[in-house]
């Protein structure tokens, strides 16, 4: 049932679900490079690098030139490059809307990432810049949205999905924050039925620790991928990724063939 | 949050949640004695004697036989007695329902068991009769309601688990077979809201390959207590036991000081 997410017109993972991520939040080349080393070692199926950790993001060359270093160390496993604004949970950044658009502009052209992650609350005019930069040159578009303080209802998640796709999104994302366990079930439903309505992959996640449940879980319900701390958390509720993986694995030998 | 399920006034594993309970099928004496020894080896939280599988079941004598060696066998770990109706995905006996009626007198009454499974759908009065026998002896009754076709709605869930503790239950359980993931959830939101309004602990489960996911982290909704293999499986979707053990302990470990 669940969408596969493509890179250049091919399954990440050989198509295996949930693919899972480990984010990237070194501060400095030097940081960044020893965080990749120790986090390829673990084998992610996606490398999400938060360029909004990364103090030298205002200079653009520095940040391609830390991006091919860091499609070196990866290989084959693909890069998504995020910048999560402040609004949706990330790091204050030296630079404006436009300059990072520039960015993203340079980044996408330089071959170097795989995926970009842009959050869908920007201007729809931005997201159609950024869309069509990233689809010029093979790179796939993660639309994405955040809330930190509440689970909004199944239903206006849905629309966050659906609107995600509307926009030209090859994948959507909804990550949102449980203020109690009913809030978990309502992200897995919503993630269920936007599953059975998208033509696109999805990615959902409850945070923090009530949400942690739906890190190991989610792919039962359409999540497509999951993230898990390699060496660094960028997300509250991101549990170690031996352990997610681990969890994941006792899950799907358990639902077998049903799994899909 | 959770009730704790207690044995003679003391919570049972020392209050842990969940506690891991393991069916045992065996057919008679040998293999079922046979099985209790490889059952324990696993240390198991709670063992259920599913009783309908035994088949010298109409011969009292040694039911209460078996029930003894059994309690040499497990020491402290409270042993669950249950006869499951074949109207609830239970074998065939070859007695009938008065006859099975003064097995569980006796069984109450020869100290060998902690706790008694009786399905609520019996008569009201044969209800009030267990509960009668089994408190006069310490023995903690489960009311039960099983379903292995479909999964009622939330509403209708909480309304057996409000009449298990209104016929007198000291433990409240509900078993039901999803047909899609969506009944999982629904499975999952009923245990979380009985659990805000019982005053007794439940269990839940929601069967088969897709409701595994509730029997690894039902404990967050309120569910006391999960079923798992330690030799023959007794319903569709237990899983092994050590396996449905690392996955609770990582859940556990992840969702940490929130998880009560």
């Amino acid at each position: 049932m669940s969408k596969r997410i493509e890179v250049r017109g091919r399954p990440v993972g050989g198509g295996k679900l949930p693919l899972v991520c480990t984010p990237l939040v070194g501060a400095n080349r030097d940081a960044l490079l020893a965080e990749a080393r120790e986090v390829a070692s673990k084998r992610p199926d996606v490398v999400e690098w938060r360029v909004d950790f990364f103090e030298p993001i205002g200079r653009t060359g520095e940040v391609i030139d830390a991006g091919r270093e860091l499609k070196a160390i990866f290989g084959d496993v693909p890069l998504l490059f995020t910048r999560r604004s402040t609004k949706e949970g990330g790091r204050p950044i030296p630079i404006d809307e436009p300059r990072l658009l520039e960015l993203y502009d340079a980044i996408c052209a330089s071959g170097c990432i795989d995926l970009i992650d842009y959050e869908l609350s920007n201007e729809p005019a931005d997201v159609q810049h950024v869309r069509a930069q990233a689809h010029r040159n093979g790179v796939g578009l993660v639309l994405s949205f955040h809330d930190f303080d509440e689970t909004p209802s199944a239903d206006a998640l849905v629309e966050k999905f659906m609107a995600m796709q509307g926009a030209g999104a090859d994948v959507a994302k909804v990550a949102v924050m449980p203020k109690s366990r009913e809030d978990v079930l309502t992200l897995l439903s919503a993630t269920h039925q936007a599953d059975q309505s998208l033509h696109i992959p999805l990615i959902s996640m409850s945070m923090g620790p009530l949400g942690v449940l739906s890190r190991i879980c989610g792919w039962m319900f359409g999540s497509a991928l999951t993230f898990a701390v390699g060496m660094g958390s960028s997300a509250p509720g991101q549990i170690p990724l031996d352990e997610l993986r681990g969890a994941v694995d006792i899950l799907r030998k358990a639902v077998g063939a049903s799994a899909d």
